[in-house]
């Protein structure tokens, strides 16, 4: 470890590559990035410019063999990832990676086990476990206040569907849009689901059915402690990024609202109004993309294992699958189907 | 018609009798009460003394054989109701009948071919139609304020499960809770529901279970226009009755909130609070047994069709067999299924 | 005292007499209404035929007269209360008068002196004490929830101006609308106020100045026990009726919000929005109006003191009275200036 | 001008000085920092540690003498403002000063003809114009949401008072707390206050009281379009930092709520709770700070007025003398006694 301070390098200078960027930059002090690239060296010299970030690296290799670096945020494309994750664990990088780790299990475990073999740390952005919503939720379900869970609701719908071409790449709804959710699901319950029972559809936008993706969707899940939940999925909802979450447990519930710019309540003669929500996820989660990466820092820094586990990343690509199956075979679906 | 008030006959004067009574007394002057009925007789005196009540009948039949009577409610218990609506159907009568019509759809059948028959009207107490929340959900729906209904949310939640010896007969928590709930999803949509699939347990108490039934459940509904939905039922929630609605559709979404006693917030060095909701039914609901009255009341003074008719007792009923058979056989179940 | 049930006599049968005449008749049923009198022998009439009393007195008198009558309403206008209520306390009735007692404090004492000289009960229908949110605040202060009250604010705004005829015999907005809050600020804490400063405008309609009247006003209440409140009035809210208080104290505050048709909240691409809260004092109201005669009868048939006495009636007027005179002498103004 | 970046030094490096150099420091481009100084040379040197500055200057001379810095923040003791702005503006520096300019007027003055003399830029630091509730309730105003302002509320409520040391130096309640709510009160409405009404007492700590302090203060306003406000200040508010406004029209009203941590409700057995409100000014007008930072570097770089002028700075001071005047001879005061 150098120093006292965490060297990061990162692989992509994105829009979450930039935002990862200036949390290490302006708000970590223990802290410092030693280089950035991208595909994009235009991208990667504006974050370098913006975040005093020292060089800017022509390819992920050259960030992978600088000895001075103890860290990788790996904010590339999600086919690459499972790549970078080997490479990276075989440079003895400690890794946080974007998720999906990817698209199908077979990646997915050779990249954890690379991981395993080289002892290094990873963590999976998750980032909504960081937001002061649902970490509250978690947060009564640990301390008891709502008793033992019961029932959950996640409502996790989008102000607007993708362009088309993004949707044909992203693996479908439930490994880009609701891989969140199922691990909200885990995290919220502190549970594991068993099974999973999914009704969905093509409601918004026919191209989304062409594209062979589905853009609004329920979906059933079974726990092991005999607990059951939905979430709710949409591509598309005209008053914004709506992002809730309820549990009903044996002695009360916890339910989350969403976020707003402002409190100011308006009467008029027509009705009571408020603004809408705040728009989308750079604006509701942006306190949680912060709090990740400290929280990994912290855990590199004490040696101790990260809160976003590779088998937490893992997982919910489980739980895609067999909601797409679910979907498929229209019949509930074990987890064990999908993964022995 | 006995000139311009419609003249009812009461069979039963248990707690929904006595309501409906009170309401015909003291808020319907276009109504008048002849005669109650129960087989407590105390019971029905006591009723007849509060309400003014001119006579107390024996028998059903005492009343059903009374020329000067219009109309019947039929407050019994649920395995008396299609036997009794028969004979009121053949009696000539108006009936106003609690739900469910019966647990079997063959009962069922048979009572509204009599009505058919006789050419009299028929309502069936789905009293949550006339609920200012829900009434304004179906409203927003209706006046195109949230679009095309895509998704529906309905929670439904008692404060605590009955006796067990009330579970014993009640039909199962599908023929006896949900039955509202299935009702309030063909009502708040404006669609009907194709397919049903359920998750469920027993989460309360193993007596339930031991009973045959279930307490706590999520069922997911398919409409015909391809919308989605789910029904969430617990038979405890330690917060109090808890009763709510939420549709997504193409403009927005409307959802709804409990009412409370009041709307006072109390704010302390350790949380800001307030009230528990109205606690049950009676409380919650009062307003809305009043107006289903007077909306029987002022259709058959009119001659119109009433708003929640034979066929709207019917479709819940077998929603609650297809609600059953999906659990017991844990696969979606078609409605078509249970009732060709 | 006539057996167990309560008998009474109503004198006017104008909106609010006719309010409590249904009370009476359909939901207190430990009480019976002998006769109903009113200038309006047409306004009488139909309330009687409404509530089944037996009959439509000519006059004041003739109530007053009838030795079969425990108890009066009087819905009067207010110039007449005084002297009924004097005439009333001469014929032993325990009497129910509708605020305020009268414009001047000599017909006020002439008046109370009356009534103890009687020895009857008097209660004044100051109902807003029965209110279900007020009544919560009260609670709170009785409870110790939030500590010794140190702020008070009562925001009390009417939907709409009443027309210039009404102002003009109104006895101005300090007697007649702001009564009631005076009476508020009282019952809430528990407390006597000691000054008043009156800052006020025209801000609505002129035609209210010109009847030397004002449609607007913010009023500084000083307590005994040094506390300190604003009573915030407004003769037109676009949105609706307004009625809402809040007190700081020691250990926390209680807010109240205004009371809704529904709890429904729709979310469009434009705003997050409810329909307006319910729209006056008969709808937001009706609750308490039921109450504070249920209250009134039970103090009487229990031989109890009323919870609203003839002094709680007089206060009130003192405080309009010191109201105006700060308005005019631009001054803070001690009751004691108003009242030795 | 430096070129395209605003040149900053820093003056005072306390609290306040630190969050103001943090944001030039991460959130402001188009911004840089000299130096910095403070009396506590330690505090200077951590906050250049923490935020890349490269000088830490011995003193404000030294700070003013630097012919490459642009503009001074002043983020000192108020009682080294109005000499320091002094100074300042004859070196030729735009100025950020915090609030207030002075406790006299005489001081004010002086230093705003020397702004005045020296052509620089003036910008006070009253940041709640900044926050996102305020802001929206001015938009409403501007907007004509509401239609024209008839009455205004502040609540302003700390959540403990200070410590006895700070009250002795502050300058009063009126010129240490309400200043910010004088501010808001001619911010919100657009408008100027003639007059002011100051009820107030010693509610929370008798030590308040012989410090000759207040604790708690209703404070009437009556502005020159002749609408009327009231800003309730305490210095305790067990539940925590309290800070609202509410603003009725003539075509509606707006009101603002606190901000939260988060916006979860657990329902139990016992009530509906959240969390409390965000603790203090740190935590609630975080966002405030760096946008009226962003504001001044904007308007000092486009050569505009900024939006919080010297005149701005002097006229709520002038508010403060006149509440405490009007407490202390027990009378409205026109602010046209305390500054003609």
């Amino acid at each position: 470890m150098s120093g006292q301070k965490l060297r990061f390098g990162i692989i992509g200078a994105g829009r979450i590559g930039r935002v990862h960027a200036e949390t290490l930059a302006f708000r970590l002090p223990e802290t410092e990035i030693a280089a950035i690239g991208d595909v994009s060296v235009e991208a990667a010299q504006a974050v370098a410019a913006r975040c005093n970030i020292p060089k800017v690296a022509a390819t992920a290799e050259e960030i992978l063999g600088d000895p001075s670096i103890d860290a990788v945020l790996i904010c590339s494309p999600t086919a690459t990832h499972s790549e970078l994750i080997v490479k990276a664990a075989e440079a003895g990088k400690h890794i946080f990676c974007e998720k999906p780790i990817a698209f199908s299990l077979e990646k997915i475990d050779v990249a954890l086990a690379a991981v395993q073999q080289a002892g290094v740390q990873l963590q999976i952005g998750f980032n909504r476990r960081f937001d002061s919503n649902f970490a509250r939720v978690r947060q009564a379900v640990v301390n008891g206040e709502v008793g033992v869970p019961r029932l959950l609701h996640i409502i996790s719908r989008d102000p607007a569907p993708p362009p088309i071409a993004y949707i044909r790449s992203s693996g479908g709804i439930f490994l880009d849009m609701t891989i969140h959710d199922f691990d909200m699901a885990r995290f919220l319950m502190g549970d594991e689901v068993e099974e999973i029972y999914t009704a969905a559809g093509v409601m918004i936008d026919p191209a989304i059915g062409e594209a062979r993706d589905l853009d609004t969707a329920l979906i059933v899940l079974r726990f092991r402690s005999g607990a059951i939940g939905t979430i709710d999925n949409s591509r598309q909802a005209a008053y914004g990024y709506d992002q809730r979450a309820e549990i009903l447990g044996s002695k009360g519930k916890i339910a989350t609202e969403n976020r707003f710019p402002n409190e100011a309540i308006v009467s008029t003669g027509k009705s009571i109004y408020t603004d809408l929500p705040l728009n989308f996820f750079m604006d509701r989660y942006t306190e949680s993309f912060a709090l990740e990466l400290k929280a990994f820092t912290e855990a590199v820094l004490a040696g101790k294992p990260t809160p976003v586990t590779g088998i937490d990343g893992r997982i919910p690509v489980v739980m895609a699958l067999a909601a797409r199956k679910s979907y498929d075979e229209h019949r509930p679906v074990l987890l064990r189907e999908v993964s022995a």
